[in-house]
């Protein structure tokens, strides 16, 4: 038994699991790396290029280290997608072997921007993380962290962030892992929030929360309640 | 100047003015009618019959009166529409001169169901907002209440709904108004949530809100954060 299938049991050693975030040096990136290693994870950020990562790793501190996007896959068990979505399907068709067997978190939200603000693009698959699952048919495919403030997330000052994170999946121990790595970070809590069929509309809702921070000056952040 | 241009200008006098439930006897139509009924707010619900609508009026007291479609929206200043999405194109198509000059409240979410649950609908128009806009050019339509719990909305013994209303739509003096509406009911909150391109995955979220619903037995709602 490898420690992903021991962990993806009953979901207790999280903490010997290996967390990898592609797209690690951009700043949805950093921050959960940041969040995660803070928090007692084992982080390696990937990015195109090895030293890119590593020096963005020496920045994190807390014990992350870099490497190439090939190497942070391979090196990890649980692998957090946080590339833009101009580059989400070359870079997963790139790694799909280094991702075979893993478990996958897309976080990416295809948006577009104009003179009215954001709005919502409908990937063909249906939704990044649909497409990260067409993809990558040998890796456990979930989505989460969408909705996090990658300047709440880099703040060094802010030891807790009040929100939720939504959990998309089809195969509920991959979910449930996903769900207590979110718990891990202080202030959040992993709440499990449907299939892949219905990803699109939660990556989508990035858009409605940067007009909620235009208007309301904030760096919103989403709760359920009743839960 | 008419109540509705006065009240659209400060939105002052929201009190004085009536609000229309298209599809009042339905459950979130009811559930909505008797909220804002109990919170002050005059209100009238719609329904294919005048009979229907006079009868569920009768039930629900606090002054709510019923009418026919045609009715409920001549003689109201702010109409909801909470009719199932199947009937939605037919209903605003024939309500067209009625509801010109008011503004339209749409909280229709189309939502598909199989065996693995519910799943989200998209409106050749983007969203059942966008197609009330496009099928009601001489209304203000915004979108709003699409995850509120018509259980929780009909409980008459809970005094307060702790949640949040999402209001979108393209005239800030429209959602002004809306949020402060929604704000008459205790414990809700109305919070701007962008343009009517952006409704599709708010509407659509409904589909998760039910996963969450058979996930945790709960009857969930949205709470924004930093706002």
């Amino acid at each position: 038994m490898t420690s992903l299938e021991s962990a993806t049991q009953p979901a207790a050693d999280l903490d010997s699991l290996v967390v990898g975030v592609l797209g690690g040096t951009g700043d949805q990136g950093r921050g959960l790396a940041y969040r995660l290693a803070k928090a007692g994870q084992q982080v390696i950020i990937g990015s195109r290029t090895a030293e890119r990562a590593e020096a963005a790793a020496a920045e994190l501190g807390y014990g992350v280290r870099g490497a190439d996007n090939a190497g942070c896959a391979r090196r990890s068990d649980i692998v957090i997608v946080a590339v833009p979505w101009d580059g989400h399907a070359q870079t997963l068709t790139a790694l799909r072997a280094e991702l075979a067997g893993k478990i996958v978190v897309d976080c990416v939200n295809p948006l577009g921007f104009d003179k009215q603000g954001a709005y919502a693009l409908k990937p063909a698959e249906g939704s990044a993380a649909e497409q990260a699952a067409a993809l990558l048919p040998e890796s456990r495919v979930t989505a989460a962290f969408h909705h996090l403030s990658a300047v709440l997330l880099q703040d060094r000052e802010l030891d807790s962030i009040d929100t939720d994170v939504l959990v998309l999946g089809d195969q509920r121990a991959a979910t449930d892992l996903v769900q207590a790595l979110a718990g891990k970070i202080p202030g959040m809590r992993g709440v499990y929030a449907g299939r892949l069929r219905n990803a699109h509309q939660v990556e989508a809702l990035v858009a409605n929360l940067i007009s909620v921070n235009r208007r309301y000056k904030a760096h919103a952040g989403l709760r359920i309640t009743d839960v």
